[in-house]
């Protein structure tokens, strides 16, 4: 508890310890739940063991990833999705995952703006969260906000992620339903295949229903769907649905969709070994974090190490297993 | 070197020691670069001395990433570049990201079907490479391929990333000079913002400059550049190139805005500090690869870790210290 203690510099006369702080994010408390989520992000070392009890008590949520292009109306998707799992009694949350520049570490407010109606109106929980560069988009602090909000029991919860690429790779790891979003007639083919996240979909929705495009989006989607069918090994076969947010065409077929596929992977034993990947995922990453900490929290070697790697008379990965080695046989924690 | 023997599996008879290519990649013998490339991308063990010989040979290129949203004519772009600089006696290379799936670790070949006549015709060398799902777009064998060009004496190399997030930010870390480029008029302006890559921009280019929203975008980034300038605690300014990679104009401003770029990071000091910076960046992915080759691998640990969390009994966090604590006391290699 004291080297606990130690690691936390600066704190006020009314911080409450963050252990104090679990049974009431178990008991809803939503500004609690903030405060909790604001350590996790901050990577508050007294936080951890308070997130690891967090952690036992989760795992009841149902976790949906929802992605695609910018541009393509997530933001206006998801307080569509609020409304919709609001009115069926569900207590939704959604976790806004910002690309924020490495260098100013600054989130952008867009989402909060945009879904900020919707989401006060049903009392669903918001949260933007940037990605500070992490490797991986949805490194640890996203992953321990979940886990916060399911003890909580918000549940769906949404996991947005902004932009095309390794982070959309990232949330098939954290989510048990993946939703792709895909603006219609976006670029030619090649792009719309290089995306790359069109195997990654469980369900496929296409916004902006309404214009003339929109078909043969749908259609486009489906024909790929048959080139490249089975990828996840799963027996279940991702619908193609046509949505328009600000109708609110299809949004209930969404919906529905989407408690379909929790029940069959339920119904199916997949739900059981998606669990089992996320949790391993989960694992690795922790450990990633951990050395990477260690090490860039200034080891002694390292800045031989590096000054060697500079002026290459080593290489990266013999400093790296040097220091590693020297680690096993050193100091410890 | 008998441990290294013994974890390459199968081998041909007619496989030629990776030791033994290197001379020939010095020498610039482009089917030696390309199987060295292979073997990088294909993790074999029995490659890694080759690779950290490679690299304590490298450092003389200039490493030139090239990102944006998809569909803003990033390979038109390229296959412009690829000219000017071949026409002014450079020797010039391309690695092209793809955002592969997690699942088929396929890559699309669109890039090279694009890029295709201008390469061959400069004698450049092109490369797709998948990201596979790793942590992050460009991991390990992306920059060893960039070590292996760079020793074979290619200058520039262009990375391109496909797509808008932490591919993007990820760049950064690897390349000397970061060019951004943007479509005219894609999205509002929350959108532009979210993309997040404004900030890591050396250099930003405006595609489809003969379109009349072009100005337009090149006021609105001048605009945001005003906001938050600095950021990179650099003195150079951003230039905002409009081009048409059709048309060719703006193309030989943007490869001189890259020279001058270049020649800022060598006359200011900076190119020392990014250099620095990239060796940190790399030694710290090859900790993290390390590590979670040996995890994932199976240490017998793991798989009664792995149950305990996907069973709430523990949480990953503490799954990791118990793990690294046993790493650390035990058979090490």
């Amino acid at each position: 508890m004291t080297a606990v203690m130690r690691s936390n510099r600066r704190r006020s006369a009314a911080y409450q310890p963050s252990g104090d702080l679990v049974p009431k994010v178990l008991a809803g408390s939503r500004p609690d739940i903030a405060r909790l989520i604001s350590r996790a992000e901050a990577e508050y070392a007294e936080a951890s063991e308070a997130l690891g009890e967090i952690y036992r008590h989760a795992g009841r949520a149902h976790i949906v990833g929802i992605t695609g292009v910018p541009g393509g109306g997530k933001s206006t998707l998801i307080s569509a999705l609020i409304g919709a799992f609001s009115a069926a009694g569900s207590k939704v949350a959604v976790i806004a995952i910002d690309p924020s520049s490495p260098y100013s570490g600054g989130a952008i407010l867009g989402d909060r703006i945009r879904m900020g109606d919707s989401a006060e109106a049903n009392r669903a929980f918001v949260r933007s969260m940037a990605t500070r560069g992490h490797l991986g988009g949805l490194a640890r602090p996203t992953l321990q906000a979940v886990d916060i909000l399911d003890a909580a029991g918000y549940s769906p919860i949404f996991i947005e992620t902004v932009g095309v690429g390794q982070d959309e790779v990232e949330v098939v790891t954290a989510a048990h339903t993946v939703v792709v979003l895909s603006p219609p007639g976006l670029g030619d083919d090649i792009q719309a295949i290089k995306a790359g996240v069109m195997e990654i979909a469980d369900i496929h929705a296409v916004s902006k229903a309404d214009r003339p495009e929109a078909a043969a989006t749908v259609a486009a989607i489906k024909g790929m769907m048959t080139l490249g069918s089975d990828v996840k090994g799963s027996s279940w076969t991702p619908p193609v649905l046509p949505l328009s947010a600000s109708t609110g065409e299809g949004v209930a077929d969404l919906k529905q969709a989407i408690d379909s596929h929790r029940q069959h992977l339920a119904d199916s034993g997949e739900l059981a070994t998606r669990q089992r990947a996320i949790c391993k995922h989960r694992i690795l990453v922790a450990i990633d974090q951990l050395v990477r900490r260690r090490f860039d929290d200034g080891t002694e070697g390292l800045s031989e190490q590096l000054q060697a790697v500079v002026e290459r008379k080593s290489d990266p990965q013999s400093a790296a297993g040097s220091l590693l080695a020297s680690e096993k046989a050193g100091h410890g924690r």
